[in-house]
């Protein structure tokens, strides 16, 4: 790295310290911190940034779905800028990193690459996104989307706020935006126009802490197969008095096809694939269940993760055919409902390859590391943009008041993505 | 048979419709039949069949703890009775014939006996017994162990009908019987002054009719073993983000111990032991649980039953073991919590064979049977009585309004218990 840089990245770095305590002291709601979506926590934090990139002069502009931006503009003004960005909003009572640590990531990076004379030709944007938690609304990644020109336009009236009970619409238009120009899917960015999307994030799962192992680069964003309903209908009768060829039992069914799932997960894993499999929501039926009754009806939920689209399709036909084979032998209904997916998102060969040379040359230890957990980047990579996403170690999962980052850690992996984005 | 026995049969069978038909018509709740422990429905059936003893001339008592006894002397006065006997009680909206049936097939057999004077030395006595079901208070044959010395006297302060809210002592007292007489445990009937307890009772399982037999000769009535709090504690997690070999996940771990467990039986039945296993309730916690989470509890019920004390107490042995293993190797905790059992009850072989020799000598087909729900007879059993049961063929399982009994199928059954009855 050279020298201007690293003396600039030392020059910004107190800056995040300072952004993280007032985003904490703005958003603390006394147990954790929450910025809901369009709601006051996230615009306290919107806010907070904004005035941060007019403090450092940067470039600033709101799209029409609330998406800050704070430009560090490059030698070609006409050339396509580095994106840096990630979410602002949080989980009721989450942690202080999720989201907002991406975005000061990117400001501290921009404003040393700038001070350094380090800036890719087209600039540094950092982008602050809209609601990319769906612990609000049923939907995610909502500002990613609407900026790229892929939300689903349904969920602008046609979702609520769970604590509000008002709709997506509704509260955009309350923070001052406007969800009608995102009704026809038209792309508020182009993604022709972006050189290079980058996101940092912490890690919502232990394998860096585990591997003891201050930054991880995303391979790629596992895509998913989801089974929310899925049921097995068999015969209650009396657990004493019917012999076990005369039962149609619905757990043990169910717990026939989830061994199996695992079974086959597991000689996946032996041969190299990707795969994440949980039945993270099971049960029998409170109103009619009885420990004296062979149970009649047991429903639960499937949740399948994988780098890879023929995995993912994989296991959906491997458990429709255990169903209907087990469906068969025991005389019951094993019904996998409906399934929805998201697909798998590939991140940049490039990139990947940029933050692995700038973390050699910085003398930070990293690995590759696949990522299950959903992000705006993957919104990115969808488009055709360039993408990378690089984990920062976390040792108590997201989504709660103990999620933590150690400062140097993420100092670590900011220089690490100055590095790379400077190379743009 | 002989004839004037035979006679005396199809003379008393119509009887038993009649007497059907009253109780149907006093204790029908619209839905089904409710005979409430310690209350109407049970005290309408009594009604019934004391008057009906009356009509018939047969000695009626009833005793401290509400039990009805009709008996048919024989010739010895001093001589121990044969004891035919089942319940009146019924669950909420249950059927007519589950306990009803004994105690009319008792009358009908005792009339016959005496009329073709047919009577065992000791009589017959005919015992219309109180509150067998568990569906009103937390404790089961009430009447039988209340009778025979055996009942746990705490329940009668210590359990409150569902329904009412009282206790099972105020209920006794206020259907006019003595509570306080049964604190101390003193028998209510000597044991070693009867002959036999003939328990006539429709099957709670399909076995007969899938055998297409009327009845069935019980070989012994199933103890069980059960485990009520079963829990396995693992750790909540991020589904997509946290991979197989840093997991701890609940609903695997129980799938695996389920699994398991019927794998084992399935190995001790085709080893030729008696064997039943179930988990009626499984399930993880709702408030907690999501599609999204690696599941990190699990609460579920075990329920094994078994004629033989040494298969219940090695199914026990198998499901500690395993769950040690389960609980070291996924770093989880799996919990059985505290087990409650009754021991299995013996039926009487020579009251087995007497039963076998009359069917064959009226020639009517049958089989032995298990019997894996609880009965008066088990009671009777455990103290040294010598025992029997015998199953009716019930299309539709027991404790609902759908139970059936065809009258034919009845009619020889009680053809059998009287000439087995006549030869004690």
């Amino acid at each position: 790295m050279p020298t201007a840089l690293s003396a600039a990245l030392d020059a910004a770095m107190p800056l995040a310290a300072t952004l993280f305590r007032r985003l904490h002291e703005a958003t603390f709601d006394g147990v954790g911190i929450t910025r809901a979506t369009y709601g006051a926590g996230e615009q306290a934090a919107h806010d907070i940034i904004a005035a941060a990139g007019d403090e450092l002069g940067l470039e600033r502009r709101v799209d029409a779905a609330g998406n800050l931006y704070l430009h560090a503009r490059g030698k070609d003004a006409a050339g396509r800028p580095v994106f840096v960005g990630s979410h602002l909003d949080s989980v009721p009572r989450g942690g202080n990193y999720d989201g907002a640590a991406g975005v000061i990531a990117g400001i501290v990076a921009a404003v040393a690459l700038r001070d350094a004379g380090a800036l890719p030709p087209g600039g540094v944007t950092v982008m602050g996104i809209r609601g990319e938690e769906n612990a609000w609304f049923a939907a995610q990644h909502i500002g990613a989307r609407a900026a790229l020109g892929t939300l689903d336009p349904t969920v602008l009236d046609g979702t609520r706020r769970l604590d509000t009970g008002r709709s997506l619409a509704e509260h955009m238009a309350e923070c001052g935006f406007e969800p009608d120009r995102l009704r026809d899917n038209r792309p508020l960015l182009d993604p022709r126009g972006i050189a290079a999307f980058y996101e940092l994030h912490i890690e919502q799962g232990p394998v860096l802490v585990e591997r003891g192992l201050p930054v991880g680069i995303v391979t790629g964003i596992r895509g998913n197969l989801r089974f929310r309903e899925a049921s097995v209908a068999g015969e209650y009768a009396h657990s004493g008095a019917v012999p076990r060829r005369l039962r149609h039992d619905a757990v043990l069914a169910a717990v026939e096809l989830i061994g199996d799932a695992e079974t086959e997960w597991a000689r996946r894993e032996e041969n190299g694939e990707d795969l994440v499999f949980t039945v993270g929501e099971l049960g029998t039926d409170p109103a009619a269940h009885a420990i004296n009754k062979v149970p009649g009806t047991v429903r639960f939920t499937v949740d399948v993760r994988s780098h890879d689209a023929a995995v993912l399709s994989g296991m959906g036909e491997f458990l429709r055919a255990r169903a209907a084979a087990i469906s068969e032998r025991r005389g019951v209904t094993v019904d996998l409902g409906p399934s929805r997916g998201d697909s798998p998102a590939a991140m940049s060969d490039a990139l990947r390859d940029r933050l692995a040379a700038a973390c050699d040359g910085l003398g930070v230890p990293h690995i590759d590391i696949p990522c299950g957990a959903g992000h705006d980047a993957q919104d990115f990579a969808e488009v055709g943009v360039p993408t990378a996403l690089l984990f920062v170690r976390n040792p108590h999962g997201s989504h709660n008041p103990k999620e933590h980052m150690e400062m140097a850690d993420f100092e670590q992996a900011v220089r690490v993505l100055a590095a790379a984005a400077a190379d743009a």
